[in-house]
């Protein structure tokens, strides 16, 4: 059996350890033999293949990154189904296990509805991937983020200042919501929940009136609840989002003026999704791969593998998609509890 | 109300956040009063008390052990259930929460069963509790000595050794699993497979000769298949452990004169259990804290809190005794497969 | 003896470790007695103070910022040599130890000229002081911008992408410089060094071209050596250095434009700063506060203390003011080699 | 220009970094040739080499080890001089780079003297070689140690236990010395300062009066002052060394049976020279590889590079040989300070 490989959208700590996961597994048990596509769908649509050996998934599982690079190409934007029937036909493959986030898993979708024998695996650093518990890359993002607030705090007790801090999080707040409870912040700001600079405000001047120096972690999707005057002037549109620069550096004002508190905003930016994986997410990567592994051998087309409590399962495409697993209230008015 | 507080048993990175969970919302939320026992059981058969205040909680998240100190004390060697009632009326507590591994679940049942109104956090960083997916600390060990084994690998490379790391689990293997399996290590020994020696070399070996530095991750109470004159010449006894020293350094010489291959044992002990927790630890061991204050609130006593998914529930304490949460054999399998 | 202790400026990892070293051997070899002024200046201007016993640094060598506190008031706007030494007389104190960067060391200058006796500890963590081979916080601060460039590295490389990173070093360039380096980065820009951006395109080009995604790191003082129309547009100022933001974000899109390579730029900021001092910061500032004792004891007023290799000698404090401790054409050189 | 490297004696943090620094530059600037002999002397005396070129030493300096491997074998057990140029001869080789231990540049005198072009690189994590003022490695073991004992403090805390820490250390202390200040440890215990158990426990029982965990660095060569019968009886021998296992864990009972308070060992062992090297190391073995390659351009055959404060230097081979760098009276009585 031939199987073809590709990692696409942003890239996330613990891809390497999938792919070590499938092929180690393919070579050692079952004999199968792997290709590589380059940089996401970009090189199944443009035929450019790696061969997967032993040699070349060696030790690989501690990288982060792909050794595969990825890119944001969506294949029905060049050629579709018929075109990545034709690659995988010339290659011999007789099934694809794309590894990828929502984007690909739609496309994946499509492709299984033309007849494409593929398998997913989820990838989604923010963790708002329906029907999987966690995907790899969010634990790693949430120390990363944890560690950078721990060192934050510092420097806001030496100067009494409040520090702001603005985490990955487009859409949801799962990152927010984890590495803010982690690190103790004072209030936690996500895209599920609109909140006015007043009550903002009024966190931020409770903790410093018991003597803390105020921790806010933000959600770079976070946005105000109103668009007031001043939000325009500081450059927000009707969101209440920035029209340039992140949240953390519009709100970094909006706080020192109205609670007289020095306020500085640190956007931690790409270190989230860089570097050595967790250990955490280089054991749940290397099984959802070795799960996948499986999955195409049991057929189950159209499926992608998922962690739910202590188990990988296999769930269809349409189980995780168009329904973004946001931060339930409930989370979110425990975490609140914490802003004291 | 009020409630008191004990840490029992060996320490665990999590356990001051568990602490500031209870603490932090009792009092935020509820106008709770809290007492902190000291040491454990001990504390509390010796009324030995300190209060717990907001001060006392502040930023304690992050640092690892506990502040009420812990120790093995059996309540039921000093005074057992009687004693116990008598302190908690003496200081007017209504009910009490316990935070401990199995031994402490066992003693809080008994008490449960005399009438004390208790809650349990289970703790043990070995992962070895039936009832609930993970137990805070164990993320935090299994990082730490999935980086000791970053480590030690370029050492191996370096010089063409075997590497061996010994890491905690007396009685089961997770550490070893989930940090074998992170770290990519070539053989993983858990107590829950017996393996002859001559297993291991054949490993050893294979690895060796595909080009690579042998890297072995044995659990603590790993034992070998069975007796042979040179365990026995080597200090093992009857069960296959080392009468002196830890299995790590009684595997080390056995290997060498089996394969040829310079190998060296490395312990890693203590280092596995203390310090800043992981951001994974840190949000599931608050988590824990506020569900066990809201199981005190609704009053099921007899109960502990634990993890089911992304859930946190409560369980009654006998649904987590006497039953060691073991590493299944398929969980081993799949781990096997990587071993090469 | 009754000597007081204040942190003055931007905060820094180490600066509890000086102030343990001065307290912990006073108190303990010396009899001694020490008295903390909160906030720098401030504290010693208004008169805020509290005791420095043995209880309150403990501990505290590895906890980043300063438990004095720190502000950035000038003594000579407050009341100036007068107050100062009202206040001293006031609380009875024989001898100031005030840890600071140049401001405070100037400060420090005049107050000895008027007749305080003063030592100072030299504090900055752009190791931008002469007189000194280093300063306690910048081993720390250049660790965190290596592992954080270790991080967008992968990025990078899965991306195909360009990964600026912005660093500390608003004047001088040694941040940039020895994490450049240590993450092997294919450009350096620094205060010290103007450059063209069609410089900066060839050596980013050059690094694409050997199939490598290429690594930029910029000191936040950088500018650019000519202002072009371009620049202009894009909001820098006639010094070539952005009007608001910092100049990573200003030099993304003027690379990515000139080299067609996709280019994301990431601004450290003040994760740099704060945090768990690393080993070599603890031992560097210990040693410094404990030969500021010593400074202290041997009477040398106007001195602080300073490493020559692996020594710590006094120096008048002049010798280490006016003269900002710029990177040296040679060590550019050397690191520019490596840029490939 | 044809240039041969080896490494050799055990790994250290850095190797890598060293080998890049020389090839990068030599390739870059001067495009020379450059060859890698295999394990150390074996693959000079062996002939085994590869090529090293600019797609080797790729991103090497942040790997830990060194990709050329290293062995302990001497070059004068496997004929000498002769034989050395007989294959440098063979290879067409100019100059041969030895980066290593004492050992290594010990056989680099005599090789010298015989009339081989060579220049040394010194390695030693222990730090123990004169003529530079610190070696590459020592950084990332010292941090390494440190961060182990922030752990172990908690869990010495948490129990009231005295945690021993035992690192590397053979013959000079100075891992234990800076470890043990950055930590702050209440007894430092090195080889170069013989100590009675009296002493020791001493220093244990007055940290522990002070209700703190006490915490002891021993290096692995420490030795006792003196014999007595309970240490005879714990296997230790006439120098007060242990027959078997490290001395930490022989000082355990000893500790525990004189003071009473639980006492428990942790050998940190091969952790500590293994893995990725601080930012301090890279930097340190990068200039040094740079200052190598400029060392033979220069032809001080003869010679290594040492550091100097901030400053790359190269001195004669005989002035760093014989002369172990042991810890200074001064430096322990600056640290004994703090035992408290």
């Amino acid at each position: 059996m031939k199987i073809g490989i590709l990692t696409s959208g942003g890239d996330a700590p613990g891809l390497n350890a999938v792919i070590r996961g499938i092929v180690f597994t393919g070579l050692q048990v079952y004999g199968h033999e792997f290709v590589g596509f380059l940089n996401g769908w970009k090189g199944l649509v443009d035929d450019t293949t790696i061969p997967l050996t032993r040699h070349q998934i060696m030790g690989i599982s501690k990288q982060g990154g792909t050794i595969l690079g990825t890119s944001r190409t969506n294949p029905f934007e060049h050629g579709g189904a018929e075109r990545v029937k034709t690659v995988l036909e010339r290659n011999g493959i007789d099934a694809l296990i794309a590894i990828g986030g929502e984007g690909t898993l739609a496309a994946a979708k499509r492709l299984t509805d033309a007849g494409v024998r593929i398998v997913g695996v989820p990838k989604t650093v923010d963790n708002d991937l329906s029907a999987t518990d966690y995907t790899f890359g969010f634990d790693t993002a949430v120390q990363i983020a944890t560690e950078a607030m721990d060192r934050l705090r510092t420097t806001g007790d030496s100067h009494g200042r409040c520090m702001i801090a603005e985490v990955m999080g487009r859409h949801v707040g799962w990152i927010a919501l984890h590495s803010g409870m982690a690190a103790g912040a004072h209030c936690i700001l996500i895209p599920e929940q609109k909140t006015s600079i007043e009550q903002i405000t009024e966190w931020v001047t409770s903790a410093h009136d018991r003597g803390r120096a105020p921790l806010v972690v933000v959600a770079e999707g976070f946005a105000l609840d109103t668009m007031t005057d001043v939000h325009s002037e500081r450059g927000l549109d009707a969101f209440g989002r920035p029209r340039l620069g992140g949240i953390g550096e519009h709100l970094a004002p909006l706080i020192e003026e109205r609670t007289g508190i020095e306020t500085r905003a640190t956007t931690l930016g790409h270190i989230q999704r860089g570097g050595t994986p967790s250990a955490y997410d280089r054991v749940l990567a290397t099984r959802l791969g070795m799960a996948a592994l499986r999955t195409v051998l049991e057929e189950h087309w159209g499926c992608m593998v998922a962690l739910r409590g202590t188990e990988i399962v296999h769930v269809p495409f349409e189980d995780a998609l168009g329904k973004l697993k946001t931060v339930p209230q409930d989370r979110y008015d425990e975490a609140r509890v914490l802003f004291g």
